[in-house]
Formats: structure tokens, sequence, C-alpha cells
């Protein structure tokens, strides 16, 4: 008996439902959870069922496939560890809140390193034995210093997600690309308000009474991917800039933790450069 | 073609998606929306759907009795408006919110009259042609009082929900079992802290950083019935409780709106004290 | 004896505090409430005082301008009802808040009249019996009818705040200039997220998590003066824009009643396209 | 040229303000923030102020003395890390949070120790360096264990506070009395409800909508003690109550280091249970 999480998005039609709880039925699966959703503006059916059973994951995959329409994805997951890599540069907020997810045992992942452009949260990130391969970026073209990242991740094989917890560098269309739908990122603000560099300045700047942060996919121009989840907190006049700082990592941390649990139980669908999440 | 939501409840076995899908495919209906939870303490199926198609509401609930199992409780809702009976005391902002989303056709429900212990809000209601019936509780035992409004209510057929917007007496169990699962009660407090009268005084004693309200269905146990919204608001140390009251009132009436709003929709299931709202 | 709210900005120097506070007690003044700030980046003190005592707001004015910097900028208002005029479009939900309040004794205001450049809030606002003007601006170049908008306002004196309940059309600078930190509108975004047309649309369209509201006084630049209130509420995917829509109206009208509530108490201090609030 | 915090509480009457500004501005003192409050229904006046300027903190608590009130209590404390013991069980969220804090230098305090009655989490915190003293509880009567716990706290001077992440073992009123408005506990619900054992049990059983965190002083009675700072999040019938548990903890330790923090920058002022934070 265990436990697989079903993932199946396709164009709508009648009987989609019907054909997988079907399938269930027949294989004597027992339901834990099924959701369900169809964006009736492009039409699109997307399901997550948790069921327990006496089934194997390809078998399952293989009896849904058939009985769906053939343009319909399904993904079949056993619940186990995803491999992920968190990428940092200085900050220690929501690296270390993650970290400490990871020690206590509460994150479904095990985390392969940390790369940083810095060297300064070696000393955090050691105490954990976790590796830490700092690339700095000082003295080296953009896509040389990419490469090299590239090199770092592709050295471990089947990463499933790479975390950008505060990594403050711009990344290319080409490295974006070659991990699509795999980068989750936290920006400092409640997108898309105070896209680029220093959001909590620019917030400070327009006077704001919020502030917030936003997890979300990277695609290729900045800051303009799926949101993930989103969170706000209430400042006021008395608040510089450098305090909206302080305050928001609190949320920040909050949110890109919450987003990473969220990839790590497959309940993301990205589609349309929008998240459905379950 | 019309639109229908089915409401299904049933203890939880294998195949009840199977069953209900079947039927729904079987008749060539539409799925626009679909959500089921299992509690699984209490092995207890939740099941709510909106379909379209050509089909009565009868036939369709006959098809689904007929696969479900005995004990599986069954309701096909046609969506339009339901009639309520709101009761209030003195105070205008729960009732006059209702009125105005009335006045502005956002309402999926017609209102049948107000009663109040008081006449104060008559001038009010008077002005959105709705009957206002002043029942004086001065002088008279309360099971007096309640015979009156009893017989008012009953003065009206089919009455789907009884909205207390600030209604400030308690009823009895003989009221509350007349109307079971009907009266739905704005109560100034995060239940279950601050029970009873005065919950901003309460709250002010007790010195909280934050204050709320919560809607609920009415039971015999004051302020303990099932709870459907809840919502605060943060407050500080210059709050007294004439303030807390003042920003309270903010919070009680789109709470309260906000859980009429899912009964008319019939999106809620009560069930061992609590609700199931989807 | 009567109450007294003191409103003074100046560029900040040592000794301010202690002189408006020597006024005070030299004239046996009670301090009721007391709120301070400086703001650093631009050198500039903030203080509202809230006193009462035996002395005239314009005898108190003149004393604490004698001790005060010549550039101080020194208010004493006496509070009582201040004289609005609101402004609308077709939507109710803001208007009607705003209506309720006053009826409810509430504000502390009185309606002067509802301007709306089409017909169709007349049945509401006239059951408050508060003048309904409507200016419709079919036909009529926008100068024109904005002209015609001034004359009406113009035709009360004492104006204190126009109150843009959900006007869904562009002021011109000419007006705009006209009543300076004067005009109180809401947006129904999270600013500067979605300046513009239909931002529960655009919120759509990028898929955001959270949809908000923002109070704030009208400059020149649309949307883009200076902030009083924000809020936001949480949404997910399966909410349409049409869905944002309704479910914004309650942050709305809240946000709106809230800046109007604290406009009217004179809490509200406008520096640098910001605010400072008491 | 030093920055100085200044605590004031007094019976209120008139002109403490005054005499206080005086002081300063006769000290040729700059005010970097101030902040009054006066609790009417006490009759108590509340004052903190930041200053900087070329004084002795004796040398100005002592002039301030001079001219106020006897009664009055005043304190002016340096700006420096406070020495704090945290406390803790087998939990590692709020506990780690404070370690990366502390990692990270955003903590104005040194952390002296961590004392827990298990060994749980010595592998946690020996990372950072810090001591960890397991006192177990079993075998051994309560005033026992606490009498060790006590030695332990005593065998360091000017402990400035007590932080219970997460302690889940219930203080006698000797050891709480020796620590007076020195222990900040974090309560896993939006007291005063749920006080007590499993507040998240007792939540999911009830049937809440809303579950949060409080952190607030310990006195003698159980989670009755003044609050500090509350928060709560929204959950749905979805939740069991360990659902609300690990969604909580986000909640907990985010609430318990605002709380730390408000009291390491000596914001917060105790009085008649509650507390007035500036």
């Amino acid at each position: 008996m265990s436990q697989l999480r079903i993932l199946i998005d396709a164009n709508d039609e009648k009987g989609l439902v019907h054909k997988v709880s079907t399938v269930f039925y027949s294989n004597d699966l027992n339901i834990l959870s099924n959701s369900e959703f169809v964006d009736k503006e492009n039409n699109k059916f997307f399901m997550r069922s948790v069921i327990d059973g006496d089934i194997e994951a390809q078998e399952l995959k293989k009896s849904l496939k058939e009985v769906l329409p053939s343009d319909a994805s399904v993904d079949v997951v056993e619940p186990k560890k995803k491999s992920i890599i968190i990428m940092a540069t200085k900050e220690m907020h929501a690296l270390g809140d993650i970290l400490i997810r990871h020690e206590a045992g509460e994150l479904e992942a095990n985390i392969l390193c940390v790369i940083s452009n810095y060297d300064k949260l070696e000393s955090l990130v050691s105490k954990f034995d976790i590796p830490y391969i700092a690339i700095s970026h000082v003295g080296c073209e953009r896509s040389e210093h990419e490469n090299k990242i590239i090199e770092c991740i592709d050295s471990y094989k089947d990463v499933d997600y790479i975390v950008l917890a505060k990594y403050m560098r711009i990344l290319t269309p080409r490295f974006v690309e070659r991990y699509e739908d795999k980068i989750i990122n936290i920006h400092h603000s409640f997108l898309p308000a105070f896209i680029g560099a220093n959001p909590y300045k620019q917030a400070y700047d327009r006077g704001v009474k919020i502030i917030g942060a936003t997890a979300h996919f990277v695609n290729n121009n900045l800051d303009e991917g799926p949101i993930i989840a989103q969170e706000i907190i209430h400042v006021d006049h008395a608040y510089g800039w450098r305090d909206m700082q302080r305050s928001g990592r609190d949320v920040e941390k909050v949110v890109l933790s919450r987003a990473l649990k969220l990839a790590l139980e497959d309940r993301i669908f990205v589609f349309a450069n929008k998240t459905v999440i379950f």
C-alpha cells in the first residue's frame, strides 16, 4: 500500500472527472484528497488527487493516459524528499529559515548545496554540514559566472528545485530557460509593484502603508514569473526604508518557505504565467 | 439548460466520486466546479458540485440517490434568491451593510422583513421599502416575547435564513431548535474568546492586541454554534473599549455579510458543530 | 472648557516640543494626546496634540506662533462636523457605506451633496434626503463637464473634503489644483501596482495572490497622490477578475471610510507626496 | 555624544511633558523620537523618548527625577546588548528563529545559554557555540527541577530576559515572581482563547477559522500575563489539528521574535496586567 499524488491538466471537456475516478475505482484506490479547477478563460482543466492503494506509479499513469485525451498531461508522483539547491548572496534570514526547517525535519527535501556569490554565509551553512560553494562574480563576465554556477548545479543529478533565498543577481535567459519552472525566487515587494532593485527604498519613496513579499517562479522577464504566494505587513510614516527592510525580512522568509513547501508537495501547476495551487 | 448546485454528504467509502461523476457524465452534464472533502476523524465525505445541463433538479437528485449509499444526504438546489429575515436591536452598521448590498443587487436574497426589539432602526429600514416590525421586549416575559417573534417569522413561508445583525438578546433553546442551522449570528469577538456580554469591554480589560468578529450558526449554547467566518484587526494600548467597539464594527459587518453570502450560495455544510465550506 | 486639536509642522530643531508644551502648560491646558514625528530625511517636525482647557483657538494659535520659528505651520482646529461632497459614478458600495455611517451618526461630517456623472445612484441617495446632482459627461468636453462640477461644488462654501467614492473619471490638473489636498480617492488596487483602468483585470492577468485598495489624496498624476490607507485580501486561482472585483469592494469601502475618518479627525499631514498620520 | 532611551511613568497631571522637555532642552539634547500615552482609566502617564546629546545616563535621570513628581518612575537606558536566556523543550522553530537572528547580528542581545528539559535541541544549539544546559524533569519534583533551573539562571549575573521559546512546562508562582516582568512566553493561540494544553487541538475541536499566537509576560496565572503581541492566520475545514500546529509555527516564531525585539529596545511598559508599547 502506498500513497501517490496524481497531477493532471488537459483541455477541458465533459467526463474528465468521471474518467479519472473510474480508473481510481476500478483499481480499488482510496481517494485521500481531490481538487479540481477549470480555467474557463483558457478552457483548461486541472486536477490533483492523493490516493492510497496497491498500485505502481507507472501503472497508474498508464491507465490514466489510456482513458484521458491525448493532449492531457498526467503526472503520478511518489511522495519523497526532493533535491534542492539554494542560492543566496549575503542575507541570512531566508536561507536560515530553510536551514532550520530542514534541521527540524519539516522540509520534504534534501539540500544538495548552497551556492553564493560571496563567502559571507559559509560559517552559517557549514554548521549544518551542507556543502557551501562560493562562486564570486567579481572580475568575471556574467555568462562566465553563470557557467560556473551551471557547472556546479549540473554536477548533481535530479535537482528538483533551485531556491533563490535572496540571491541578488539577475539571471540571464539562458540560465532561466535551462531550469524552467524549477527556480523559485523571493522578491521583497508585493509584485508587480517595485520590480527591480531596492524595492524597500522604492516603497519608502512612494509612501506606501503596506510592504510585502512575493514568491514566484523565475522566467525570463525580471520579477514577472508566475506568482506562488504573497503576503504583506502594515507600515506607517515612522518606517524609514531600512526599518521596512528589517520588518520585511519576516515576511520574505515565511512567504518563501510557504512557496517551497507547496512545490515540494507537488501542489503547484504553472500555466499561462500563473499558478493553480491545490 | 440550467445551473444546479449539488450538495452531498455521506459516510466515506471508496467510489463516491466515481458514482457521482458517472451520473453527471451519463446525463451529459457539464461540471462548472467540484469540491470534495473527507473528514477523516469522522469518516465523513462532503461534496459540492455546480453543473449545467438539461436536467430537472428532482430527476438529478433521484439519479444520485439511486447510486449513492442509503445514508447519503443529497441536495440539488436551483440557484435563486433565498428569503431572509433580519433581526437587529439598535446598531445600524451590520444591518445597513446588508441593506446596501441588497439595494445594489449583490445579495442572492429577498429580505422579507426586519424585526427589532426597538423602533430605533425603523427610519433606516423604511427607506428601503422593507417591512419593519418592532416587537418590544419591555414588560414581557422572554417566552412571550419570542412567541411574538415566532408568530411574525412563521407568517412568512419558506424563510431560508434568519440573520442576527447585532440582535442583542439571548434566544431560548426552543427558538433555536425551531430554526436549526438557519440562524446566522455575528458575535463581536474572535470566538471562543469573550463569550457573552460586551466582548469589547472584556477584550479591553484583558489587554489584547487584536479584536475580531465571528459569524456562526446559533445553537443552544450561547456563542458556541458552528463557526462560518472570522476576522480580526490589530489594536494597541491607545484603544479604549469604545474605540475597539467603533473599529470592530467594520469587521463585524464584513464578516456577517461574508457568512451570509456563503449561506446564500449553498456553500456551507454543518456537521459535528463545525462547518465545511466550499 | 473646550477641546482643541493642534497641528504643527516645522523644520526640525531642538526645543520645539519644549516650546509647545510650555505654551500648553502656561495656559493651564490639559494634554489629552500628543504625537510627534521627525522626518529625518527632510528634517521636518510634525506634531498633533489634543488639549482641553479654557482658551480660544485663535488665541492658542497666536501664542504658539509667537514661540515657534517663523516657518512653522500651526493649525488649531475645533472638533466639529466638516462639510464634504461625495462624487460617485455607478457603484453603490463605497457611497452606501458612507451614507450608512452618516445615518448612524458615526461620521464627523455633513454631506452637502452627492455628484455623479450618471443618475443611477439617485434612488439610493435620495432615500437619505441628501441632494443628488447628476452631471452627465455625455456629449460634453471634459473641461466643460468639470466646469459644471466646479460650479456645483463652489456653490457651497467651506467644502472641507471631496470624497471620490468610485468616481470613475480622470480629473484634470486644473480641477485637482483647485482642491489641493482636499480630494480623497479610493483606488481599487494596492498602489503603485495596477495604476489606471480596471486594476482587477490587470491583477487577474498578472496572476496575483492578493488584491487590495488604496485611499489617497489626488494630485495631478493619476493614482500617484499621497497614500492615506491600504489594505489587501488574499485570492487564489479560482478568482476570475469579476470575483476579485466583488470581493475587492469590501476592502475598498472599508479603506475609504477609514481614510475619511482620519481626515475628518484632522489626523493627516501631507508632505513630500506622503502622509504622516497620527 | 551618545543615544539614551528615557522611560517615564507617573500619575498623570498637567505639565509632565513640559517638565521633561524642559530638562531635555536645557541640557541641549536632541529628541530623536518621543511617544506619550495617558491611560485615562487609571490616570497614568507613560512616556518614552530617545535623545542624543552629551550627557550621562545617571545625570539625566537625576535631573528628570528632580522636576517630576516623587511617584514618577524614571529609567534612562543606554542602548546596548541585553543578556537573555532561552528556555525550550523539543521544538526547533521558535528557538531556531532566535538563533538565526542572533547569528545575523539582528538581535540586540547576547544569548547566555539555552536551558531545556530535554537534550533534543543540543545538536542545534551547539552549532552556534551557545551553552546548552539540559535539566531533565524526569524523576524530579517540580520544585526540585525549578531549583536546578534557578541555580543555572542565577549563575549568570544581569539576566535581562528569560525567553520561553516553546518551553512546555508550567512554571510555579515562586519561579515567576523571582523574574517578574522578565519572562517572555509564546503561547500557541490567540489568548484568552485556548488557555492550557494543546491549544491547536482545542482550536480544531471548536472548528475555528483562524488560529494564532500570543507573546506575553508570564505572571502567576497560566497564560494570563500581560500581552505583548498577537497574530493570526486563516485556516479552513481541511486543517486537521496537526496541520494547524504546523502552520501555526510560523506565526509563533514571528510573534515571539517581534515581542523580544520590543523588549530589547525598551519599548514596553507593563501596567495593570497590560502593556503600553511605543
